[in-house]
């Protein structure tokens, strides 16, 4: 079964497999052989920072090869020669220029980049370049111009459902940097968990974070560590609304009597109306300003349930008498002030769609979860603006559909020069009610490099089968950065099954995937962050490579008028292992907790893939199927394409085609 | 193939898979469910350290469950009652009482003990005792009163030769503690590096280190890490020998004219003649004893070559004005007056076999690298020791073999109780010519823990299936701990084929093992601690589970005289399995410089599984297999046993057996 996709692998790489795929790439001929001779000099600008970034650059570019390379700094005739022309700002700006070129001969390499930004980037392509060969790792001989397409690269993470502690955040910006994304979105507080110290007001994170925060020196932390990596840190402070957390310390925030709870639906909202209400987040934001160093700060705004608003007769009298009218109009009026007060602490209001009013300037950038339409009205209302409708990583969709995402696309594509220039970039979004400082490596990698790319690189690289080799390969350098997106799902099976023999577990976990958009959500709506994520769902990837793979063998043997043995046999292979694996996996799931819910699913697969080998008989013999054999058929497909466990059989539609196909040419599709 | 190791798992389990095995268990009726309720309260004596072990334990428990237990401190009804007596002793002392009682009811657990490592050891089985199950996650009733039986259980981790950075010394840590050993043995110089910041003398590690040292915080670090988890420091610097990166430094402490280099095979001695070395010894030692709190201070004194006290003329004359004869009488003149500076710093001297001489004290402990014999010797003579002799986890013996090794067997066995009771126990030693950061692990574990288990449970335990099986168990534990024993080499696998797609490679990999004993060390006599260590003989266990899970199934079948169907087609899954693996791995095979050398061992492995399949067809069918046939096989089993690339074939044992039975009973055995 692992044959096929061994033997394949080769021949399907193209020829430089670095993700985002940069800008121009000229190949050349050779290629530079990384051996232990190799060795690294700076010229140019030259600062702490540059030195720990090529430190980190060797010990990855170790990791990758196994080959320690902890004394590799050479003089002149260095392998690897980098060259910055100037200091980047602090902190860091956007729009500062990331562009870099890497200039690969088989004698030696040069890297030159008018900022420390673009050699960072640099030194991210020139690992990704590495490959192993028969004499040896190489990285090939090419000349590659490269710079970003938007300025605003963006990852948000939010910890307050559940809480991320430091190392995770540190080895996901390290994924960041592989993928060259430029901005933590740090979505630090909402109904379920304020996660930051605040010395002005210890009851936030005393009273709402469960113990679970980050300490001002954590924070600190992270900030240098991101800015060591080329990646600014936006804190969102979610106000008015998913805001329930800070009413636990200070229900005086609040425009209903509470009491607040961590726990449950309820979505209280600020009480826009006392002037204490302003006095408090001036001095917060003012503490906080001083934590985050980066010019824009995130205020939310999103999705303001107005119910306290209405039921509060002093906040209808405010509203009355200062003739505002609606909840619309009253969030306007909080922005308004909110505004003020980000201006005097030094920064920039970013919100998301719902801030948008004309009230607020121009200077304010707008952040679309709704799509690209609002994200047009705000660029031709003067407003900057950043996507993120499409690009929200929990839904669990496949990297492709992300990919084909683009914010110049659709109402966009209608504005004029000055107003796109006004769309900054994107960011994807990983919201955590399903994800533990465990599980949440797997949830945004690798599939969050496809939207790196769709953000680096130029608007026409769009080929799927390229972004798709390229994903693989960023997927298995990762885990050298630390990422545990792959070796998670390995301790997690093991975790159910109680042994460490979990390769048949892990063929059913390949033939699997989580259950797309908010179905998951809407099955479970009474929200206990609480409770174990230790069942098969967790485990799955999101997008499972494997399932991918047949899909994609399917349809070419399919698409070729089943004529190429070649993928026949993979195929085929890969069914009867999947027939074959539920007789072996069944005594174990019998016996544990946690995979009894799979039993229904493998035999599905099993019955399912034995269908599928009888269509290839049907199909590789030319002989179209029986009509009482197909209609048989129905039943099982039905049962095994129906959501089980939060979780879909994902190969049930590629066998679906199979059997469709042994439909006689003249005949009408029964299967559809 | 993995089908059969999955469904015989839960038959194979011993009621209990804890290890080391307890001294005692009265297993009783019904389980403890572990579920989102848990709790675990504390009474009796209470300190940080132990609130630190029980946040390790929630922590661990939450990782084996995958249940989050960050707020689990029980009440009066807390699922888990700790109480410990006393406190213990500072430093932590060789022989205090590490005892503990664990009792579990369906209702609820306590664990007491007189001391805190005895909390500390119970903790440990009680996590060890978490099983998943029909019901979800338990624990099995039952009664525990456990203690060890040798007081010194300890772990030697050789630093110099290649350097182990400390967070990888830290998870070690971890799983000694899972294991109940209590000693790290840092070994910290050596003739290749000299591996501590010294203030004293900064050449030492400046000119002795290659920049790869621990700096005093650090090692303050460590062994305040390894304080909490139950665990002595006992620092070695090996002197008169092992010592040639001192001499970078300090050249004068040297018998002979230098210049000195860490490389290299030279092995000169420090000059036992010159008070100045003495002097030196002093200050050092004397930074040293504050640096590490344990009582005890290894001087090494190992492997001492007199050539450069033959060659050195002062040095003959002062040994011919002080009567000495001989270097053996030279080096007890030296560790004489080293002797004299460790009791000065109030250090138990503790060294290699050839320390032993009537002219040092009983109070000097010796530790055994060569043989039970010098360990019974050392015991009449009124010295404790250590034995290691037969625990060099570097000479990749199965743990099987380590097993067997007992200190009061062989020549201890005749010692009378009072001359037993100086054997304070025993230490593996991991020696580090051909380990790093990324492969030490599993270089020391699983296999560490059959020694640890004969450290610390009762002589008569020496099952090997009930050790085996407790093995797999502790080591699916350990990745729960951090460690990276199986990780490492997935990540390795892909590295070497530049794919994740590496589960044909990791089949081929299950079949090998390294060469052992100092076999490896002879094909590359001049050692070069900077090559990279990347090769597939770095990435394969030490001892496969799944090469030994096969020659148990081929001489279970064999002894059952053929008849067992289920085992004949496990035997016959693998033998396809390894005979089908070479076609589809061989493209990459021939594409990547670190797999060529694999390609003839992956097409042995073929041949002799096609050789094995028909003669697992001649004994189903009860049929002799013809002469020729076998005399046919004679060159392929030779070829498939043979060393190549560093590495064994350990399925081929096995296979060819199948192939002897074969033989017609009459006829002599052609094949032996």
């Amino acid at each position: 079964m692992l044959s096929t996709a061994l033997s394949a692998a080769p021949q399907s790489q193209p020829p430089v497999r670095v993700m985002p795929l940069p800008a121009s790439i000229e190949t050349g001929s050779g290629q530079l052989l990384i051996d232990r001779s190799f060795s690294i000099a700076v010229a140019g600008y030259h600062d702490p920072a540059l030195d720990r970034a090529i430190a980190r650059f060797l010990t990855l570019l170790s990791r990758q090869t196994g080959i320690p390379f902890w004394s590799a700094s050479g003089g002149a005739s260095a392998s690897l020669l980098v060259h910055a022309e100037h200091r980047r700002a602090n902190p860091q700006k956007v729009g500062e220029d990331e562009s870099y070129s890497l200039a690969i001969t088989p004698s030696r390499a040069e890297l030159s980049a008018p900022n420390t930004p673009g050699i960072l980037h640099g030194l991210e392509t020139f690992l990704q370049l590495v490959e192993p060969s028969p004499s040896g790792f190489i990285v090939p001989a090419l000349t590659i111009h490269d710079q970003p397409r938007f300025p605003w690269r963006g990852l948000l993470i939010d910890v307050s459902r559940h809480f991320i502690p430091p190392d995770a955040i540190k080895r996901n910006l390290d994924a960041m940097a592989a993928a060259k994304m430029n901005v933590l979105h740090w979505h630090l507080s909402d109904d379920q968990g304020f996660r930051v110290e605040s010395r002005r007001f210890p009851r936030l994170h005393g009273m709402g974070s469960e113990g679970q925060f980050y300490t001002q020196a954590e924070i600190r932390e992270v900030v240098a560590y991101a800015r060591d990596r080329g990646i600014r840190v936006v804190p969102e402070f979610d106000v008015p609304g998913h805001s329930r957390s800070w009413f636990l310390g200070y229900p005086k925030l609040a425009s209903g009597p509470g009491p607040y709870s961590l726990d449950g639906n309820a979505a209280p909202a600020m009480d826009p109306t006392r002037e204490s209400t302003y006095r408090f987040l001036d001095k917060f934001v003012g503490e906080m300003s001083a934590l985050f160093p980066d010019s824009y700060f995130h205020v939310g705004g999103d999705e303001v349930d107005g119910k306290q608003w209405d039921a509060n007769p002093k906040i209808q009298a405010f509203m009355r008498a200062h003739h505002i009218e609606g909840n619309r109009a009253l969030q306007a009026h909080f922005n308004r002030r909110l505004h003020k007060i980000l201006v005097k602490h030094h920064k920039t209001m970013i919100g998301w769609d719902e801030i948008l009013h004309p009230d607020l300037p121009t200077s304010v950038v707008v952040q679309s979860w709704r799509g690209q339409q609002s994200l047009a009205t705000a660029a031709r209302q003067g407003y900057s603006g950043l996507l993120s409708h499409g690009y929200y990583l929990d839904l669990m969709w496949p990297a492709a559909r992300h990919y084909v995402v683009d914010p110049m696309s659709d109402a966009a594509a209608d504005l004029t020069p000055e107003e796109k220039s006004r769309i900054l970039g994107g960011e994807s979004c990983m919201w955590a009610e399903w994800v533990t400082p465990e599980i949440i490596d797997a949830r945004i990698w690798p599939r969050n490099a496809a939207i790196a790319e769709r953000l680096w690189s130029p608007q026409s690289t769009t080929d799927l089968d390229s972004m798709y080799s390229r994903l693989d390969a960023f997927s298995l350098r990762l885990e050298w950065a630390g990422l545990t997106h792959t070796s998670a799902r390995t301790l997690m099976l093991r975790r159910m099954a109680g042994t460490e023999e979990v390769a048949a577990l892990a063929v059913l976990a390949d033939a699997l995937e989580p259950v797309k958009d908010y179905t998951r959500w809407k099955a479970n709506p009474h929200a206990d962050f609480h409770a174990p994520l230790n069942r098969m769902v967790d485990a799955v990837y999101a997008e499972s490579p494997s399932a991918r793979r047949f899909r994609d063998a399917v349809q070419a043997y399919l698409a070729g008028g089943h004529s190429d043995a070649a993928l026949e046999a993979q195929i085929r292979a890969r069914l009867i292992a999947w027939h074959d694996n539920d007789a072996s996996l069944h005594p174990l799931l019998d016996d544990r907790s946690l995979l009894q819910e799979l039993a229904p699913i493998s035999a599905n697969l099993s019955a399912l893939s034995a269908a599928g080998l009888q269509a290839l008989d049907y199909l590789s013999r030319g002989e179209p199927s029986p009509e009482p054999w197909r209609t048989q058929q129905l039943p099982l497909v039905a049962r095994a394409k129906a959501p089980a466990a939060d979780m879909l059989l994902m190969v049930a539609a590629p066998i679906e085609q199979l059997i469709q196909a042994t439909v006689p040419p003249a005949s009408p599709p029964s299967l559809r």
